[in-house]
């Protein structure tokens, strides 16, 4: 498709952490522009956003948005948003690229929190050379997986390909492709019954009214003591003074965070100084900027078109 | 098989670095029994012995050994010593559990290196958020693997359900079965071929006098500029020297080393204070002791009954 004869679709980019217009400005390969609201003369023309926490007003002044994009997998900062019009599209990138970056991530953590390697790091500066602890065989050690699409699958399948026992659960109850290597649980109860048996926990669940906070005192209760966390989903599912109760009690006695209710983590924080978290800085995994283009000219195209774009969420489910 | 009717098959141990009948002992529950030398009243008698860095003169007081069964993967400890007599067969241990431990230690390094998480670890010290560095997705990273045996099959397998490109060197041309997702290269000039491609290259070769010291100057000539090298082989297969060499002048930039020329790894050795180096200490994995007893025990009753032993090891080959 050469891309030169046609005119670009005007997107509105609308998120008031980024700039999105300079993070995705592409000279026009994708076939669509991304515009600040102030670059825009005539706002009732737009039916595209592209959108990351927008604000609570953003899309008071674009009346007619047909499809709002987010930038990445999660869309529960657009869905919460009070000016969202109720007839709009919101869609989510789902890229395969990016599920097997999360998986590779998990997997790691996993693997760091078992052999506990982050001992080996402390040792070198001190130039000690201790090996007496002998970890389980990843056969004996059950990890468990939150959450079963896409990226859930992707790290149970990475993870299992290192010989663990894995265990994901999944909230829905339709019939899914069995995946080998790992045992599915489905249902209202899965989340409990995998965090019961988990010696270490993976969390890739999307971020919804019933996922808010559920990383809380009553769910870490659940799990084995001397569990591991690996939360790689949102900083709003980890409630952190239960967690870091969790930490203190060593119902949980070592953990990877990767999100936070506040990005940039504060220096502040009192996760910074716990030996037993492993703070990283949202980065179990990016989408890369050509392929979210991608996805939201093809969203963009089919609302045109009067189709169902390939990346819309199910707002009833909300994500 | 009741082995409480039966009496023990006695096993001396020959070592000068551990005491083996005491990390060996199991009260006979393997069916065998290791005696240190001082244990034994007739040493003529003694048919078996189990290995690890045996003296030079180990095996001159036992005349009548007819198998000789390493402790681990590696027999070049063995085959080394001057006094193995020429009748014996070497046995080695081949073990799917640890092979799958250092397959996770592998794919696990993998990620380190390439998403430099080893920053994420220094930046948590000083309560940094930094997340600029954005790598190439997996599919876009070359991952080389030398040696395709058990070991290096089940590293190439990890590493390749992570999304990585990965490239496998095998000296053998002889056929051998296929890994999805993997490109094995065979022949004298495989390790050179993927020495070249990869940016990321993980050592799991056998010690023999071919590979010892193939780690050198030449070696890491030919190395993309900036590649990562993952050591758990053997110590003897790196010229420390010109591994220093290399990475001062950045042709490595970052590397795991799991196994040294000498262990404990002494403190004023140079590596310890390598901000590119992550060492650890020879716990890319472990046979468990129990697998290590019954593929002994395994191993000596084919000997008393004629056959060739599962374990044992062509010595033409070397390992």
């Amino acid at each position: 498709m050469d891309m030169s004869t046609k005119p670009l679709i005007p997107v509105v980019a609308l998120s008031e952490v980024f700039d999105l217009s300079t993070v995705f400005a592409d000279e026009g390969r994708s076939g669509v522009q991304i515009l600040r609201p102030d670059q825009i003369d005539d706002p009732a023309s737009i039916e595209f956003a592209l959108a990351w926490r927008p604000a609570d007003d953003a899309f008071d002044s674009f009346p007619n948005i047909r499809l709002v994009s987010s930038i990445a997998a999660g869309v529960d900062s657009i869905i919460a948003c009070p000016s969202l019009p109720e007839t709009a599209v919101v869609s989510r990138i789902r890229d395969e690229a990016q599920a097997q970056m999360m998986a590779g991530f998990a997997a790691w953590n996993v693997v760091w929190h078992h052999r506990r390697i982050g001992d080996f790091v402390k040792n070198q500066a001190t130039r000690t050379w201790e090996r007496s602890f002998r970890p389980a065989l990843p056969g004996q050690v059950t990890v468990g997986v939150l959450g079963f699409g896409l990226m859930g699958r992707m790290c149970a399948r990475a993870i299992a390909a290192m010989g663990y026992r894995v265990l994901a659960a999944r909230r829905s109850t339709a019939a899914t492709e069995d995946e080998p290597g790992v045992k599915v649980i489905s249902g209202a109860t899965a989340l409990a019954e995998v965090a019961a048996q988990a010696q270490i926990l993976v969390n890739v669940l999307p971020l919804t009214e019933e996922t808010r906070d559920f990383l809380n005192h009553d769910f870490f209760a659940q799990m084995p003591e001397g569990a591991s966390l690996v939360q790689i989903g949102r900083g709003e599912h980890l409630v952190e003074a239960d967690f870091l109760e969790a930490l203190d009690q060593g119902r949980i006695a070592s953990a990877t965070v990767d999100v936070f209710r506040q990005e940039p983590l504060p220096p502040d924080h009192p996760f910074w100084a716990r030996p037993e978290i492993l703070i990283t800085p949202h980065k179990a995994s990016d989408s890369t900027r050509d392929e979210i283009l991608r996805q939201l000219a093809e969203n963009c195209i089919a609302i045109s078109e009067g189709r169902m774009p390939p990346g819309a969420v199910d707002l009833s489910a909300g994500y």
